[in-house]
This record gives structure tokens, sequence and C-alpha cells, in this order.
């Protein structure tokens, strides 16, 4: 339905892959890293090399319009983006693919899907940019059902309605977030928020999953961009009031935060906006090591100068990210504007930092320009091209992944140290080799960082799977038994139940799954995914 | 149980009254205001008054040790704070007292009385500061319950852990703001969230309410301090983790907040809390009208300066508060920090709202000491000595009253002249003369601000309480009809819900009231509240 294809086994469109020099650059690196001479590649799949069972239902006559069986489609719709996606996809293993696959247009489309569904016992998986990196998307649902429906949501796409007074937008559910930054160019405006899987994200996916986004302060999740939410259930519409605040009762719109297409789907949106920054200051620091810098951070978190980016590398992870020589962690640290020069926040940031330990890193930290250049300018360029690297790291044999989390600072030292030695056991244990195990802070709060955690190790042709599930066990138990949460932005999903139903208090969990029986009664929608399957 | 006894009949402690001064400003004031030569004014009523039924219920021999039916006690727990709440104590009527009052002074104690009055089918009224201005505390809760016991939770008091490093303490829920402030002190660190009821409010009360506090933008209700909640229910504990951020399903926090009792019992929280701040810049503005002040207003609360005070008083508003001549709008702008001198955000702030038409008042405007000077200090004085004033105003028979909403900036102008309209007519239609109906921000947010109703006219002795429903309910309408969210920080309680019910969607109402069947499966919480009483 997409203009441009979307490929089924790597990242984004058919027409964009990496280039034979980050190819090369990458294979080197890794090759070095772990002394191999050189990776044997699996040759990427095509559509001809699977095969895919027959449909087990078929759509009723009136959604015959929207409905597809094609192959091409079933496979795009199958999995999401994380490494144990990728290794499936590479061994060509699409047993879970969806029966069919529904493309609404219009919200009428979406009740009339969820109508038969409800009717006919198949389970609807909501499909937005299909970026999933915890199995969000997959149709791993156990045999209670009949069948399953992909409901792609991309179709409802557009911006309704601009209110450039209050500075919001009413927008449809499946647009995506380079298409929305497009329609709303005109106004000057801007949603600014920029999660890794941006190329793809659609706005009522990002609010299903509870995204995190470009600010690394204050507007860190999507949930704080939410004016509004309207979601159709099995059993009705839900649409909450265009309010900026509202005391009155428990917040309607922070059950549908997070809620992961559990409990319905999001067909609109009012979003808060901003005004597209014109003001810039910003540069990087380093640091002896990482909690050297994590000080520092947890200075200015607390300071209430709210940068648009105070990013913390270790010294593994800042060198990985191409630049210094993996002794020291970087620190990013930017401000923006639209009103007025931050150059009083960035000095202020800045002195912070110094005071700490922090030594500007080349002539141009706290500068104006600095934000796109030198240490910042190389994290911002290898952010963008990320996702792209795990279509050439799986097929090589790299088992490649990154788990995110939340922890006040009080614990971080430990916290940091205890997952870190955890995934890096985990990796010999299932590898008998050692792997790296690095880490950065994607967000920060006065109360605490958002690490993000990155492994990577050498796996074995035909075990990755199982390798990888041992360290990923591993790690989470690290990350819920020393107090963090089993996510911070990338969601549940199906991989993530054991630890979100361990983490997430029993009697919360009850309240949601009486909140799923009123609003989904046949129990459909991404079954298995926050509200654990019946018996599970 | 208190060392300072608690008027039953009036605002805070016994010991604390308006001044014959301040009675003697208020009254001349009122009579000029309504061509009035002199008031008479009822007596305030003593216990010895009152004829209280005899209790319907007696506590087990389990709880007799903090049950009490002393009359002070149960005149105390009848009402909370409201303009009818003050109505009745004038009136001596206390027909809704509750049977009993249990003071809970450790956990155990809450969820004894819990488990008693689940299997004796008594309803529970938590308590804790016991300011409710819409109906919060009061026990009307029908004939279907054997009895009522009021929770009087300030007994679960003290600050159990600070955590300094990243600045949150572990308070209980009973504890008020004064003696969570004191204790507090030494450490550096302060809450700085005070509603208009602090001196008497409790940490569990502002969070089942969802307070608003000192901070005009960003951090501006408690919902933004919370970091985990323990709450206790009929059906058992439910703990939130300590986190600083997550996307790990919808936020059970989010349940709570806002839960006005219906759901548990706040036991203790986690909150994120401030250094005291050291800097400050503040001043004050003067506008034409509240719709140019207004505009002021929404472009500082777009540009990414956060004031701590962006308060905008209309000109009615800032003469009856001291200051001005009843023909200008007044803007209290005001800027703190603990880290850095304030004066480039305040200068920005003060230049746009100069370009905006703002002239600024007097010689201390945008000076380090302007929040205590002029407009500033004296809107802060009158702030605090508000609630005392029901207390006079009601028995010399003026009705008065405030609400709050908040609409996004597009509505706003429509928004609030037709409010104000429709409670103007409702007052005459109700008294047969006019009455004075001003308003204020109390907080604002890039996309619109929090306006606060302020209603005064004259009533008529024994018609008072059916005056005030025909304004309240026509004001409420009009709240409802022009889109704003019928509060913003006073809670829903008794009073709210007919215009709360029409504001939530439905499908949420049914998720809470399946959230509550869950926790709270004998409907002894708070019943009535935020989800209506069966059959309502």
């Amino acid at each position: 339905m997409a203009a441009r294809r979307l490929k089924f086994w790597g990242w984004g469109y058919d027409d964009e892959r990496l280039s034979q020099a980050e190819e090369r650059m990458a294979m080197r690196r890794y090759a070095e890293r772990f002394g191999v001479d050189d990776f044997t590649r699996l040759p990427n799949p095509t559509a001809e090399d699977i095969e895919l069972a027959a449909p087990a239902v078929s759509p009723p006559a009136n959604l015959a319009r929207i409905c597809s069986t094609d192959a091409h489609d079933r496979l795009v719709h199958t999995y999401g983006r994380s490494f144990p996606d990728y290794v499936r996809i590479f061994d060509r293993d699409f047993a879970n693919a969806p029966d069919i696959v529904a493309f609404a247009g219009t919200e009428d489309d979406v009740i009339a899907v969820l109508d038969w569904a409800a009717g006919a016992n198949v389970a609807v998986i909501p499909f937005g940019g299909g970026t999933s990196v915890v199995g969000g998307v997959e149709a791993a649902v156990g045999d209670r059902y009949a069948g399953v429906v992909s409901l792609d949501l991309t179709g409802l796409d557009g911006v309704v309605e601009v209110d450039d007074i209050s500075r919001t937008a009413r927008i449809r559910g499946g647009m995506r977030v380079p298409a929305l930054e497009a329609a709303l160019k005109p106004s000057g405006l801007t949603l600014r928020h920029f999660p890794q899987s941006f190329e793809l994200a659609t706005v009522g996916g990002m609010i299903a999953t509870r995204s995190g986004g470009h600010f690394a302060t204050l507007y860190t999740h999507i949930d704080d961009f939410v004016e509004s939410i309207r979601t159709v259930t099995p059993t009705g519409v839900m649409e909450s009031r265009r309010l900026p605040g509202s005391g009155a009762g428990p917040s309607p719109d922070r059950l549908m935060l997070g809620s992961e297409g559990a409990l319905g789907i999001i067909t609109e949106a009012w979003l808060r906006l901003q005004d597209r920054p014109t003001y810039r200051a910003g540069g990087a620091l380093m640091f002896d090591d990482i909690h050297k810098g994590a000080e520092a951070v947890r200075v200015i978190s607390q300071a209430g100068l709210y940068p648009s980016n105070v990013r913390l590398l270790d010294a593994a992870e800042a060198e990985m990210n191409g630049f210094g020589a993996g002794r020291e962690a970087v620190m990013v640290l930017a401000f923006e504007s639209a009103d007025h020069p931050v150059d009083p926040w960035m000095a202020r940031a800045a002195e912070i930092a110094v005071e700490l330990g922090g030594r500007p890193e080349g002539a141009d930290a706290g500068s104006s320009d600095g934000h796109t250049e030198g240490a910042a300018g190389a994290w911002r360029q290898a952010f963008m091209r990320m996702p792209y690297f795990r279509e050439l790291l799986t097929p090589i044999g790299v088992i490649n992944d990154t788990f995110e989390t939340a922890i006040t600072w009080d614990r971080f030292r430990d916290f940091h140290d205890n997952v870190k030695a955890a995934t890096a056991a985990a990796i010999e244990e299932a590898t008998g080799a050692p792997g790296i195990v690095t880490c950065r802070f994607t967000h920060s709060y006065p109360d605490g960082p958002a690490p993000y955690f990155t492994f990577h190790c050498l796996g074995r042709r035909g075990g990755m799977l199982e390798q990888w599930r041992h360290i990923k066990r591993k790690a989470s138990d690290a990350v819920i038994g020393n107090g963090g949460t089993i996510t911070h932005h990338h969601a549940v999903g199906r991989d993530h139940m054991p630890w979100y139903t361990r983490q997430r208090p029993d009697a919360f969990g009850a309240t949601l799954k009486a909140a799923k029986d009123v609003l989904d009664p046949a129990g459909i929608l991404n079954p298995g995914v926050i509200v654990p399957l019946p018996g599970a």
C-alpha cells in the first residue's frame, strides 16, 4: 500500500541498505574484535525461499477490499525488528506469519475488522511501524484462535487539523513520523519526537508503546506530548477530551499509553507540538569513566536546566560509535530553543560538567554549533544508521542486541556494574567466549538515568536463538533483580512479559485484566501482550 | 490525636482565626460591594449546639483502641471545607456525621479497618487533610451500608527515608505538608508543592486528588513528583517500583493518582524533591484586560522558560486581592533556582510580556526581590489567608465559591466569556441580584491555561444551599459544554460526579468500575466517588 515497498527481511524500505563501505567497516571491526579471519554470511532471504502455510481463515466479503493474503504482505507483517526476529528471518522461519493482512484506511475499517474478528475468534495484531524489538507484533498467540489477522494501520494517515494557537495537531494513528514532520513543516511546528525507529514509527504505535524520543530530559516519552487519544475497542469508541491538564479522576489517556494494542486501536490523537528550534548550543565532554560522567549528568539533571540532550556513553560505546580511543566516557550535551539564545543554559551545564571532572572535547564544546560537530555530530549520524546494521550482523553470526531500563541515582553504580557483569557472564556461558557489553544513557531524570545496554558476541550458527535467550534471560533477571524497569521505552511485547509480570504490582495486573475483559471481552486484541494469555 | 485541635466549623486549628482587622476589612468591602448597611452574622456553632444521631455501628474489639465515637471527632470528620459544607455547618446540620472515626497509626490499622468494614458492610471514607471542596470526605453514601467509618490517616505520619542522591523521600501517606517540609529542612530539600490547603493537606490526600501546587508550569500537579505509591486495598497491598521513568505498560501510579479513595488507601509514597531555591527573580506586569494578559501567558508558556509562577489575575480579582483599581489585569511572574541565577530567564519572559502590552508594576518588576514585593507579595499573602474567609462570609450570608478548569488556548477567549456570563446569569436567576465573577490562572501549559473562577453574591438566609446549587449547576454545565474539565486540581468528589461522568469516556468509566470491582469487591471505599453508586 505504501509507495515504497518495505523490506520483509531487514530495516525500512527495499531501496535503502547499508552502503558497501559501511558493511566493510563493520565487518572489519567485528573481525578484529572477535579475532575472526573472515565471516561467512547467510544470503538475504527472498520471498521465493519461504514456504508459507495456507491461511487458516479467509476474510468475509465486506472486508475483502482491504484484506490481503499476498506472500510479501504476510512476510512483512510476521515480525518486528528484534534480534530473534532477524535470526528467524535469516532461517527462513515464518511459521508465525499472520493468515491475513488487513489494511485499514478508515476508522470504519478498524471497527469492521474488530467486529468480524470478535465474532470469528480471530486474533488481531495491530501493526504500525512494525519496528517492535520485543515481539509486540508477532502472531505467537497459541492455538486458541481460529486464525490471526495483522491489522496494518498505516493507511490511517494524515494530519486532520492543526491548532497553531495551542500548538497541537489532531493526527491519524497510522501516520509515520517523517510524513508527519513534512506535513507540519509549513506551519513551523514539529512534534520533535524521534525514537530510533522514527523512519517507520507511527503516531498510534508510539503512543501504544510509550516510545522515547529526541528530548533527553523533560519531554522524554511520547506520553508528555499527548493531549487526547481516540481509540477503537471491540466494545466501542473511547475518546478523551482535549485538555492541557486535568485533575478529574485517573487519566483516561494513561490507560492507553502503554496498552500495546491489547486494549484498543489508537485511531487518532491530539499531540502537543513545538516551534522549530532556531537557537542551539552544545558540545561534548570527556570523563574518566561512566560513573564520573553519571555524577555530572545527575547534577545537571537536578539543576533545572533541561538540556534537550545530555546523553552519556561509556568508553567502549564511545569508541564503537566512532570517536575516542575506548578510554574515556563522553557526555553529549545540547540545548535548543525557538525563542531565545540558550548560551546561559549551556554555559552553566558545561560549568557543572567541568567542575565534576569533564574535559571539553575539541574547540567546539559549548559553542552554538557544537551539536552537529565532533562527538555530538558523530553520535547523531551513528544513531540514525544503527537499525540497519542488524541486517548485516545477524547473517554473519554476530549476536547483537540492546536492552534499556531506568534506575534511581542512588542505585545506579551497583545496578550498572551488576547488570553489566551478569550480561557478560551470560555471554560466556552461552557462547564460551567473552562478548562486549556497553552502556549509554538515553534519557535522564532528576531522580535517575535511563541506561541503555548494548551487547555483541559471536554466535554459533544454528544455535544463536538459544544463546540469545540465555543472555536475554540473565540480563533481564539482573535488571529486575537490581530494581530497574524491564523497559524504559522499548515496550513489553511478548519478550518482556515474564519480567513485566514480576515488575508490576499483581493487583494492578488484575485491574488491567479487568479493563481488557471490559473493552475486549473476546480477548482478540494482541493476545498475550500486557495481559497474560489465559493459563500462561 | 493532633497536638492542636482542629476546628469542626472552620478552617484549620482552633487557635487560628481571622484577626478582627481582617474581619472588619472584609465586612466593609462586601457591604460596599452589595450595598448592604450591615450584615447579621450567625454565631459560630459549638459542639453543644449539635444533636448527633447515635452511631449505627460499633467498632469490633480489635479496633476499639483506634476508634472514637466522640462528638468532636465525629463533627470534625463530617465535612470537607466547601461552601455547601459551611452552610450546613452554620445550620448545625450534621446528619451525615460518620458513625465512627478510626485513627490509623500504622498500615496494619488500615488493613484491619478495611477487613472489618468489608465484612460488616460499613462504608470507609478516607480522611487526610479533610479540606475537600467537592464533597470528597462526606458520608453521603445512601442507605445500602450498615454504617460509615471515617478513616483518619494523619497518624500515618513521618518521613521514613530520604535519598538525597536521587532527591526523593519515602513519606507516610498521612503526613501533612508543613510537617513534611519541617522534616526535610535539615537535608536542604523541599517538596515545594503547596496547594492552598497545604496547612492541613496530607501526602496521600494530595496524590489521591491530583492536587495542584506551587509551580505554575511544568510540575503543576503532585503527579509529576510521584516516583512510586504504596496502597492498601481491600484485596491486598499494591506497591509500584521506585523508578525515575518507565515504559512498561500503563503506569500503575496513574491509576491511583486521582482515585480519590475509591480504589485504595495510599499509605506511603516516594516523592521527588527539590533543592531549596536560593536564586530568585520576579515581578508583576499590568495588562489592559485578561485576554491581553492571556496572550502573554501563552507565549511565555510556549517559550520553554518554565517560570515557577506565571499567574494571571483579571482586573476585578486583582483589585479584590488588594492591588490595582479594578481596571487592569496583572501577571505575577517568578523564576527560582537552587543552582543558578535566573535573570536571563526572567528578562526574556518580561520582554515577551512587554512586547505583548504588559506594563511593569512599580520599580521592582524584574528584580531579584520582586517576588515578595508589590503585586506578587500581596498575592502571596492573600493566597495563604483565603481559606479562612469562608468562616466569616458564610455566616454573614455571602455565597462565595470557586471553581477551576483547564482549556486549550484556541478556545480560551470564548470559554472564559461564556463561563463567566453563564455564572453571572445563574447568580441573578438564583438571587435576583447581580454578583461578582472573577477569573485568574493558577497554572499554565504550552497548550492552554488552568482558569480559576471565583464568585460572590448575596444569599438568602435559609435558601443559600439551593441558590448555590443552581449557580454551581449552571457554571459546571458551561465548563463542560464549552470543552473544559470539571476540575483541574480540586478533584471530583461527590459534587462533580454528574459532570465528571459527562466528561470522561464511558468506556473508561467502565474500566474504572471494573478496577474497583477487583480491588474493592464489597464496594466499601468512598462509595459514589469516581465510580457512581450502583443505580445512580
